[in-house]
């Protein structure tokens, strides 16, 4: 390993509690045995960052203390730990967040995203990549082609999450597909669902602005329920995108036999009015999907050849110093989809 | 077709109106055009008959009229209608309550059971067939072996509710499984479950005089839920047959990993307290499974060659001219799990 | 039924044996109880069609009498025979040739495809579409939606064969696909392999033309095995569309652990020198599509939104009188694709 | 890790080349990171075994050196290797032969039997474990059940080889499967697909001795297919066990529509005569088993619950020193079908 021009320091965008993220001077540690350190050039901001920064916590997972935040990164390859053989020095990646153990049962059946005592970059206490450089397994470093510029590479994650969701939900050629919610992941959801066969991509929001760019991001048709009713038995799929169990009771009523729904946005603990009834009477499956397993690498596929539009998802950049500032624009601004932090600026 | 023997009036258990069971003389129709008129020996009483016996409802299916109860015949083949070459008269048969209407998109998917206008025996308007005579479409009605007698025929269609649902949470070789629930469907469910390969299992119930019979019928282990706790993540399937919300969620955290939970048991229509983060951390998935579909002939396999007892399921047997205590037999004595009404007698 | 425009006799390209194609009259037949009679505008010629028309034959099916020919038929409703309530009279549509007897249990599991006794148009000694009328089941005729002209609705049929055989080979998003043989239904096959997802569409031919065209007809990368070998282990699934088994073996070669090789060109009744330990050692799976089932439906919703090109594949148009010169076109002409016959002109 | 009771040295049954096994001397290795040494109590013989001892090979695996045999080893945990916190020792264990490098795409799909890179117990030029201490990886050692024997033990892995065909089999509640071949795998096969839910179970082999005997493994018919025929369209499922490719093609034409054949005897490496017409009229499904993945777990329990009888399989015991003798048995001797080699005698 040449580790000659690696800084011994790098800076970071540190959360030490709620509203109180600092970007300040961290060491940099590794590349340990099996690990690449990435120098980190961009990194997607998610809801669940946004939870943390707001809140301290997201769902169950509480910050106890100091903790680098981001799990979406990219950037390229600056230094090899012993054993691995790549991807080499040099190359631009796209970083998987929660690999897994690779030891356990879970692992060992394919289903390392489910990995019991399995850890996530950024969720506490584990650090996070919103940082110069991050050491990562170099199994979760994904090359990105020529095609994908490295910026969007910070959107390969949240896109693998749409390629995992689509999966669990089975979307097929043919099927009509509905997915609640023209956020960010929605948006992905359609995209990778029309690319996945789907006949038609119906995406629903309550707001008019969110539908319009929905309907340049792969849907083929709009519906805002705040208005207007989704009609009886009309599709085959559901990917619930928007975290609101309303939405997941309604998009339910519209399936037909046999149809699966699939939550996609972050689930509460305990949800009430499940229509139990109806998915017995049709028999209507419900599933989730949680984070994703495989689907970097057809994510990265679908980016590249254009299938999935990243560029038209990413609607601000923010640099490392500006980082509170890019936690706070979801929120603060509605036009936005998804925003990056820059630590490679 | 030979109408000799066949008279022109039987005698049925017609329901009135809640509580309001009678015995009377209702004319022998049929068989139509691909029908098979049975002569019917033995009906089982289900939870469902007990619903329309007792609230004159069962869910959103309500009485509006008179209409004979009972959806589980069994009898012998008494004549065949025009273009029907089988069963031959004669024949001992189980009837199928719902086969389909056969011509919608639905049915000739596979999933008749699901078909939107089809009907079913015993579910109102449609009369059900404890009654002398019964005329249901050929294809309703499969052949029992020598080795199963008629009268546990009229179990076959129970059997095949479970063999459904056990397809349906998909057990397989080797699976740990949980069924919540001691009642007729749930040994039912446990003897189908350990006949496809379970490894383990386990059922459930408040009662131990419920749990002592099950260990007989297929439990390889039992917990009385009023009294311990059920171990986290020890199950690999869960099927939930006590319609108790609260077993499916106890039932739903004691799944592991990638686990799955089918509801068998009558679903209410909306159910609170959904464990949906749990459901995402772990790609737990939820379904239901609602009547059966291709599943008559596997359950008579299992029934014929013993691998599912049926005999040690019926507790009692009532004359049709019983049926008002058959309906109620159930409910008054907790040592009954399965009893048939037998118009043949 | 309004028959009062329906003529009683039209034109049809009647097979009297090999090379012995007629244009004849014959009468309108039909339409009987559950029939749609269909003025027939376009038929596509098929190679089982080429088949028949050169040798009489076609595998196992034998023509023993004078037969209407063609299987892939599109046009418009003229009226309804009793018991239909549509497609409507004007309507235009592409007809499913084969729809089995819809009473059997393999038409009842949902492979009705399969079905033992079902018939399929021009498979002797069931008269086909290359006709001016034709009466047909009404669930055979297929709506077409305004974006879909009638002429490519004769495309329908072997679109829904590429679905068929894609579904059949479980192509997945992220799949790398390799498709043998750049003829008609590969480059179909290609363009659906495409739309479900694969992130690579390799097509493989003899002939550098062929693989021109097939490179604007979904294929991702072209190898001409005249002159390059195909690499190790760089394909998760195999469709094989040009019916030579040395093809199916060089593509077996190339699939990768766990891959699926999928037979869509006709079969010859045995074939040597399968290579079944490589199977073993990888896992690799071998299945073969026939004709389609629930298939038409995303057939046309492929087309129709412009995801898979029908027009491009459609290399020439013949009248009813220049049949015999229609059957002769792909074997005379290697730039012809595909081509139709118009009886309704 | 405590070695004290570990010997230097041990005995064990080494191949120098064709039929010349020799009983020597040799050290005891490991257990290094990660792995636990066995004190080896019986190894069971294989197919495989004889042909490295009667030929020097087996397929494409060719002995290049000496090389202890044996791939089915049970016996009891005597030291755990670094960083190995189970199985304890005195854990009577099964040990499976190949579990994959771990790291690989294939092993993180959760297809570590089909791992690239991997190695096997006694597969060239990997020592096998027909010797008095074996170490393996600690997750290759699979904890026996009181009710099953350490003896037993050593039949785990074919019998993990027949759960493993069964579900490539797809073999479900209801089919009814033909199992070609009535070896020692056969007759695992039938067990299993019996206690998977298999209505039939037909055994076929071309001596009645060997079919009398399968009648009480798991049969529930047999056929002699020197005498007999198979007949037509009667089978959900084919698992080839006889290595016999006319057995194959003779079993597949008795599958009806949407069958599925898979192999399991060890594959020639080209095969003539594949019924390929008759797979894509009927979409019959052919496959091949490769040793087994995540079966290990559930053959233990199919044996300790005594659903499947391995004592029934177990025909002969020899000690170490006779095993020459033991390699000839199952060809010198046709009662034979499972004969093991005892290192702790």
């Amino acid at each position: 390993m040449n580790t000659e021009s690696i800084p011994g320091h790098t800076r970071a965008a540190v959360l030490h509690g709620a509203l109180d993220l600092r970007v300040e001077e961290v060491p940099v540690t590794g590349p340990g045995p099996g690990e690449v350190l990435v120098a980190v050039e961009a990194v997607g901001v998610c809801g669940s960052d946004v939870h943390y920064f707001t809140d301290g916590r997201n769902g169950r997972n509480v910050l106890r203390g100091p903790m680098v935040l981001g799990h979406e990164p990219a950037g390229v390859v600056a230094a090899l730990g012993s054993g691995v053989d790549g991807p080499a020095v040099g190359t631009r990646v796209a970083v998987e967040p929660a690999v897994g153990c690779g030891h356990c049962p879970t692992c060992r059946s394919g289903a390392y995203h489910l990995c019991p005592s399995g850890t996530c970059l950024g969720s506490p206490p584990t650090d996070g990549a919103m940082s110069g450089y991050r050491a990562v397994p170099a199994r979760a470093a994904h090359p990105l082609p020529d095609t994908l510029p490295t910026e969007l590479g910070a959107l390969v994650e949240p896109l693998a999450v749409a390629v995992h969701a689509v999966r669990r939900a089975g979307v097929g050629t043919g099927h009509r597909v509905l997915v609640t919610g023209a956020g960010p992941i929605g948006v992905l959801v359609a995209q990778v669902a029309r690319a996945a066969g789907a006949e038609q991509v119906v995406v629903t929001d309550v707001h008019d602005a969110r539908l319009d760019r929905a309907a340049g991001l792969g849907a083929t048709g709009t519906v805002n329920t705040a208005r207007d009713d989704l009609p009886d038995a009309a599709f085959d799929r559901l990917l619930e995108c928007s975290a609101v169990p309303a939405a997941l009771w309604q998009g339910m009523h519209a399936l037909g036999p046999a149809g699966r729904a699939t939550v996609v946005g972050q689930a509460p603990p305990a949800v009430d009015g499940l229509p139990l009834a109806l998915m017995q009477r049709w028999e209507i499956d419900l599933n989730a999907s949680f984070r994703s397993a495989h689907a970097f690498g057809p994510a990265i596929g679908l980016a590249a050849s254009g299938r999935v539009d990243l560029a038209g998802v990413l609607t601000g950049r923010f640099a490392l110093s500006d980082a509170p500032e890019a936690l706070r624009a979801p929120g603060a601004d509605p036009h936005h989809l998804k925003v990056v932090v820059r630590p490679g600026d």
